[in-house]
């Protein structure tokens, strides 16, 4: 499954879409530009890739800048906030159904493509 | 953490190297050439992503034929076997101590970079 063709149908930022499922695990892809909301996951580790242009992981104490092919996974229960300062391309791994806001009130849909 | 650094400390085929851990999960890079062996893993899904070469995954009924940012999971109890023509870098992640022939007898061992 090439990702780029499936970045390539969809533009909405901040709306991952699921790819593959992964020992009960979403596997999605995302676009994302601007500053994300601060959450944790307090259930899931939260799997980052970079694909495509650079992404600083904010946490509390410091802040993980990645570009592509830079991986980096949150641990569950920590505090972070994902600033794209231009368009970032991601695989994101969840535990199926994790709200990405880490609260179910606020959290894109999970949309499979 | 860029993938690409943490390649480049090693040129052993088919011994993975654990790069970070998620939800109990091993996350790892390897370089594979050559034929590997049939297998099959029943307690886990196998996720591969490819990140320079082309991969094929061989299954008994078709092959499945990937590029640099083509994704596959190969379901749990589906007999495989990777096939590298040329020097492939791959992403893997699995179940924490899966033995990557589906075998410990005969499994590389977990090392972590």
């Amino acid at each position: 499954m090439p990702l780029a063709e499936k970045l390539a149908t969809f533009s909405e930022h901040w709306q991952p879409r699921v790819v593959a499922q992964f020992n009960g695990h979403d596997v999605m892809v995302a676009k994302v530009q601007g500053e994300f909301v601060w959450h944790r996951h307090d259930e899931t580790d939260d799997f980052f890739l970079v694909l495509a242009g650079r992404l600083a992981i904010e946490l509390r104490d410091r802040t993980v800048e990645l570009g592509p092919g830079d991986l980096f996974v949150v641990p569950r229960g920590v505090e972070h906030r994902p600033v794209a300062r231009e368009e970032v391309h991601l695989l994101l791994i969840e535990a199926g159904g994790t709200p990405n806001t880490g609260d179910a009130a606020t959290a894109a849909p999970r949309r499979v493509i």
